[in-house]
């Protein structure tokens, strides 16, 4: 039967690959990346780099495919079913890929920017596809460090504080309110810099962009004087590099020494 | 100056060290491991084995210190304090470690669990240390496999879903009341099986133990019918192994197929 390495290859750093992750590299027949055809082929290149660095030449093949465009203009509620439609038109390549590039014996991998289980839809993808029972896989899941994670060791700081919880979740939901009952949210897929709204409260910020790459930006401190600079240094970084990628927890009330 | 390095070494599975935290094994003179004293040896012995694989012999030391016991007697509103006093008296262990053991010009480093940036102290502890001034040192932070990620690897799940927030928080916590807000929570530290208040209502869990271990073990499922087979599965594995580490993820309104 085929089988699929969904493989988490950390934030950014080619070193945060596990051990576990370099193993299922070198297990691979068939490498799939899918290019969003814009911007992101600086990405692209990292993963072929990780590629050549840790798996014998001639080992493998990389098959290549064009990722669905994304509908975004239709925001609000609109958003799940909008991703909905997006996962179906990606399950429809997986399923291409997988049928048409990979032998019946054959190993192939979906190598994934930093944890697998973050704000990621390749395991829903491949769910989709198994429940639609045309291609016969098995597939498991490689844990990576996530930009979550990279962040905060960048940082030098916990996730929660002791005893406490700490939440994950995105620019769109903070837009909404600061979640009830913590004090302690990570943010992803903010392309909004939605922690503006908050820069009156008492919070400290601790934020990060291209985590543990060269060009790798962070700042932290009290949010009122962080977040000028962060837009600024945001809107620089994105012009220069055509693209950002950026994460940031946020800390009320933060216990100051 | 002395140099620390708090290295996140994954949740179980020696494959789960990244390519930074192998670098940093090596880069190391002195590693401090604390012994709880008790039924954690075999953990100990893991890390040992660590070493061995990695690191070349005869270029390291590692020196043993015994971890206080903390006060888990306290309960309710005594845990902070009893945390704090715990803290303290372990950052006087570090501190003593750190100016006695570890010469001027040399890298010691603390393994942990996990990712240090999840319910771990060892940075908290060396910010006390720092804070007295007593002994000078730099510090970093290698990420590592939480044994969140772990979990949700293994059971082949997202930790969120789509476009929606995730909670992780303590089972102590999570007997004050069901977070508010979230729909998906992953509850660690927890000694008393909290997820058996929520069995009445329709929630899936996934659970493990020992993850990435041989001594693994998964249970997913609709809580009603899963709470009682963990409850089994977890007392013979305590029984059995005279410890136990586990973690599960609870996923409200499941959306099954």
């Amino acid at each position: 039967m085929r089988t699929i390495h969904v493989i988490g290859i950390g934030a950014g750093d080619p070193d945060q690959l596990t051990l576990q992750a370099v193993r299922a590299l070198r297990d691979t027949d068939v490498f799939f990346v899918l290019d969003k055809g814009e911007v992101k082929s600086d990405l692209t290149q990292v993963r072929r780099d990780m590629l050549a660095t840790h798996v014998p030449e001639g080992t493998y093949r990389v098959v290549e495919a064009r990722d669905p465009e994304r509908d975004r203009t239709a925001g609000g509620t609109a958003y799940s079913p909008a991703v909905g439609d997006w996962r179906s038109a990606r399950a429809d390549i997986y399923e291409r890929l997988m049928a048409e590039e990979l032998g019946e014996q054959e190993t192939g991998a979906f190598l994934v920017w930093g944890d697998p289980a973050l704000y990621d839809s390749t395991i829903g993808i491949l769910e989709e596809v198994r429940a639609r029972g045309t291609v016969d896989f098995a597939y498991d899941v490689v844990p990576g460090i996530s930009s979550v994670s990279a962040l905060v060791a960048r940082h030098r700081t916990g996730l929660n504080r002791v005893g406490r919880p700490v939440q994950i979740t995105t620019g769109r939901r903070l837009a909404e309110g600061f979640p009830d009952g913590v004090d302690d949210v990570v943010v992803m897929l903010d392309a909004h810099q939605t922690f503006r709204r908050y820069a009156d409260e008492d919070m400290d910020i601790f934020w990060g962009a291209y985590i543990g790459t060269p060009d790798e930006i962070l700042v932290a401190g009290p949010l009122a004087e962080a977040a000028p600079r962060i837009e600024r240094l945001r809107a620089e970084a994105r012009e220069r590099k055509g693209w950002i990628m950026d994460t940031y927890l946020l800390r009320r009330n933060p216990d100051r020494p």
